[in-house]
């Protein structure tokens, strides 16, 4: 496992950090899918929509290894929401309807704390949608967390371990979850993230959160393999950094590319064979070194990527 | 322009190379269409095939912006071709048969020196095919050049210059071509590259020549914009270093990503206003630069990233 099975964590990070310390700001949560496992999600996972060029018999498939969306989680996000009585929350997954333990966590807080709504990376028209939504509803937006990502559904994608197992269809369709979909979201949310970052959420500015992981710097790539997934984060991080780039020339905002670390994931889970434990992180312990990142960007690191511990990765 | 047009000058350096100093061995030039203007290609331009699903209208599009071929390039190859009377040169192109001038130069010289084989990077077929008779013909490959490059086509793709005009299909057709289509050539010549690179071409390894562009580097985006084509050649210097890492432990190849600089092409001039005089190469100055970094890289180039001047691009 080289890194890129933690981003589960860093959803968690973001919902935190939109329940804890954003103030009366607020926050969106852009992830898809639910079945990051029973302690996350109560509900029976949904299946993945893949889009149709890439699905190679048009049936469902599990779920387990699209990054997870905290939308769909209980109990930590429950306590999370217990911790500060502010902030407001738009969690975004692409059946909102079939996440139950969310809709219970909305119904249980007060009106207006989480929206829940329906957003498909693939799908651009859900994007232009939740952003009109939201438009509507709250007017502005202080901090966008992208944590959509795919690294393996089985007899769709699988991290490549030698180049003769490398497939178009992977290829590209990490490219379209992991790459396209993150820099079309940021596209239809700019507006809103134009006026949002006032001093209320304290900080001063807003803030996008790129999901990235270590495996997509080329610097630190002594491992090789996992082409796929490698690639669509690598073009990632070139996506932030560009548009960093004009946002820092023209608005209030900066964009963070973050590395969660290797978390105990389903996702991680059949990579995790050569982890040491000590690089195996506990989601709780991923949450809580991303959320201290969050809370403590400058506008100054607009454009760099950080690791869970803080410390820049090379590109 | 940000250096991105001058790839073309590469393609006429990787023929170069393939006809001045590969000795005996066999060099294969994939890139793909004509059209890089009349000074290198004598026959009108072929329309170009675009994948039916990033085709607006269904209609062929100008060539220009698909980075050339020196399969169709006439008097340079002329004058290469006159340098050495050894080396064995594949060229491919998307249609041969309509590259007059290339098949003039086959019949002006010995049977077997210059084979041109029909390749479209967007399809996996021909590659496949492309390899099955290059194992035919000649039974290996010393050097490979993928210049396969695609920048700006009206009315298809055009760079970016705000994120408001990024556009999904722009992302991932530069995708398609510009890394999906090289990784997928050297996927399939592979086999030919093991057994290549014996010392009778003198070099002693067989070579893979990426063509890059400064763009693609992260660290170097001052500038921002070009989304799409900056994303999709950064993912090829990532596929490249990955290739590389797998190659470095098993084969006898090496693999290298180039800059050609900022040539004075048809690719460049819609981009050229605020290149300085000074950094507008003639394609005669490019060629004889990457000639010379192709004529000297050594083993331990594995996976480097080198500006027409030989320097190390950050990634």
């Amino acid at each position: 496992m080289r890194g890129g099975g933690g981003a589960a964590t860093a959803r968690l990070a973001v919902a935190a950090r939109a329940f804890s310390s954003a103030g009366g700001g607020v926050a969106m949560v852009q992830g898809a899918s639910r079945g990051i496992g029973l302690e996350f999600v109560s509900p029976p996972p949904a299946p993945i929509h893949i889009p149709p060029h890439f699905a190679p018999s048009g049936s469902p498939v599990p779920a387990i290894s699209l990054h997870p969306l905290p939308c769909g989680s209980g109990g930590q996000v429950r306590q999370l929401l217990r911790r500060r009585d502010q902030g407001r929350v738009v969690a975004t997954c692409r059946a909102p309807g079939s996440a139950a333990e969310l809709q219970k966590l909305k119904e249980e807080h007060a009106p207006g704390r989480l929206t829940v709504l329906p957003l498909d990376v693939t799908d651009e028209t859900t994007i232009e949608a939740a952003a009109s939504s939201i438009q509507e509803t709250h007017g502005s937006l202080d901090l966008l967390i992208n944590s959509t990502g795919i690294l393996s559904i089985p007899n769709v994608i699988q991290p490549e371990t030698t180049l003769s197992k490398v497939q178009k269809s992977s290829l590209l369709l990490a490219y379209e979850v992991n790459a396209v979909g993150p820099i079309l979201v940021i596209k239809h949310m700019w507006p809103l993230l134009k006026v949002g970052g006032r001093s209320e959420t304290g900080r001063g500015f807003s803030l996008v959160a790129n999901i990235s992981a270590r495996v997509s710097s080329i610097g630190d790539n002594g491992l090789g393999g996992w082409h796929s997934y490698r690639a669509s984060k690598t073009a990632l991080n070139q996506l932030t950094k560009t548009v960093s780039v004009e946002f820092g020339r023209k608005d209030n905002i900066a964009c963070i590319l973050l590395h969660p670390g290797t978390v105990d994931t389903d996702l991680s889970r059949p990579f995790q064979r050569n982890v040491p434990k000590d690089k195996l992180f506990t989601r709780e312990f991923s949450v809580q070194k991303l959320l201290s990142i969050i809370d403590s960007v400058k506008k100054s690191d607009n454009g760099k990527f950080f690791a869970w511990d803080g410390q820049e990765i090379p590109w």
